[in-house]
């Protein structure tokens, strides 16, 4: 199979040119029949009502719960939100990778923890040289080359590396009906953004082939990069083996202050690093939507929460139920998950 | 007069229409017709012909420097470029209007440097006090609240204060014919950007209003910021003092990168601390468009550059003459500089 399921795609296309006809007062299709088609991988339950109660009410002009256009900020989790995370997040599995491409430039790496336990397959070991560790896999894979050097080889291993489960490209582990809602939302005038843990600049190597988000609209975590001319005088950033931001937990909302200025109306997450970006969303004045996925389909994806390393989703569930926020099933709500499950 | 002068915002208005309807092909207005009628208030000098002229290729279909719409980024310094800048950046008087209206809570900052000369009107030793000075000066008024309360205060101060020559609100010097420019390359399927050392949500509290450019669209200096929960549970952000990021000189390329994450086609500055974004932009593969805003008109604005503290413009005039980057000269290239005078 193709990278491109076309059914998918078509999938994805008629809903959104649906809900733009609908949004643009047409005769032919009405808002109800543009409704009833919207979201075609989501099952009719609750959740599915939910959002399209909530969008039905923020983009009805002179409602009480009317948003004008450029207030419409939507604002996803990355990471178990808009794609899978397990068995560890996907920027892990490409620094693992990296390592074990760079191993033969770095002989000592043999003898060296955490890059001895890479090369070795132990990856409890390297889960367990915890935050140093990472930070060190991160310093020798994503720093000391310039930004372009470093999106070159995101490109690359994007387009080539495959997924240890499904034997597919890592980007084709997106959830369908997340598409399809990203797509619902723009098409009714939302602005949507990615706001993640994830690298800012490996998320931008496919943000917008894949989900259709421009580089602008992702916020993630950052090195320190630094402006330097080449001794050739061309100019360059340069990563540095630094971090400058954690856009996780409270780093989220910081992130959506300093990158957006506006507080979102709509905010979807997966886990307990979303549960400040859910509260800050929740703290506007006026109609206001807050998701959760809850991963409880182990046959077709994983099921986990409150005990998992990744994606754990514990404080995050309980607030959610406690206020009325909107939690996804993904067994009972999600009709299809992967795209290329159709 | 009313904040809003009617007939420049007219001018305006006819220019980016001209230019759409342009754009889309249209018979009744020529493309000739709205070149003609584009930029109004500057006059036909070789600068004016350089900005059509780059216009006009990067947006011609088909033609050998086609650049698609989403990657038609531009770039705008803010102090000195898209509003005046003297005889103090306007964000410094806002922080010294700020101490004095402090000052009754402060008794202790009658004896303390750089507070005491503040309230004495003293402006020379509060320059003389430094970086040191500075930062105590913006520590007391930019930080200790949350972006809230801050936000509410900049609206209050941007809707009041009139600068000490022209007797206007700051808002009303912004340069009519860069207004005009703005419109014109967003007319273009261009997004603008601002990308100032001045702070992201001072800068914030007008630019859409003032400028057309959104929140999201504007890239600034900024404090540390902390996510936090008020006694009354609610999620706040509170602003510190502690100085996170300066987007000036080498910190524009990287905030560039780090908010847009995309090389610009076109930038404009004023000064030395311009030189890196034109730099970074003009390094980039294809028709590129460097411009800068220089002050030579002491009767209808200020003339300065190599030896002014404010806007000091040396290095940068010297790098744009070298490599034929376009020089405005405010007082042949502009027949209007402020909306006022129309």
């Amino acid at each position: 199979m193709g990278i491109i399921n076309w059914s998918a795609a078509r999938r994805t296309l008629v809903a959104a040119l649906l809900a733009v006809v609908a949004a643009s007062g047409a005769d032919v299709v009405s808002a109800e029949d543009a409704k009833l088609n919207a979201l075609p991988s989501w099952n009719a339950t609750p959740r599915k009502e939910a959002i399209l109660d909530f969008v039905s009410r923020v983009t009805k002009e002179g409602g009480p719960d009317f948003v004008q256009p450029e207030e419409r900020i939507a604002v996803f989790d990355n990471d178990g939100t808009l794609w899978a995370e397990q068995p560890m997040y996907f920027q892990l599995a490409f620094a693992i990778d990296r390592v074990a491409a760079l191993a033969p430039e770095h002989p000592d790496w043999e003898k060296t923890p955490p890059f001895e336990d890479i090369i070795k397959g132990d990856l409890k070991a390297v889960a367990a040289s915890g935050e140093h560790g990472l930070l060190e896999i991160i310093a020798a894979t994503h720093a000391g080359m310039t930004t372009d050097k470093f999106n070159d080889i995101v490109d690359g291993w994007i387009a080539t590396a495959e997924h240890p489960r499904f034997h597919k490209l890592y980007t084709q582990l997106v959830y369908q009906p997340m598409l399809e809602l990203l797509a619902y939302l723009r098409a009714n005038g939302f602005k949507t953004f990615i706001v993640s843990g994830g690298g800012v600049e490996f998320m931008r190597s496919f943000a917008d082939k894949v989900y259709g988000i421009p580089p602008e609209q992702v916020i993630g975590s950052a090195g320190v990069v630094k402006f330097e001319m080449s001794p050739d005088g061309k100019p360059e950033l340069m990563k540095e083996a630094k971090i400058e931001f954690i856009d996780d937990g409270p780093g989220k909302p910081v992130g959506i202050n300093r990158m957006i200025g506006r507080q979102p109306i709509f905010a979807f997450g997966n886990s307990d690093g979303d549960l400040q970006m859910l509260q800050y969303t929740a703290a506007g004045r006026g109609a206001r939507f807050m998701g959760l996925v809850h991963h409880t389909d182990a046959v077709r994806e994983w099921a986990y929460d409150r005990a998992s390393h990744v994606g754990k989703l514990d404080k995050a569930l309980d607030e959610a139920t406690a206020k009325g926020w909107t939690v996804v099933d993904m067994k009972t709500d999600w009709d299809v998950v992967f795209p290329f499950e159709q």
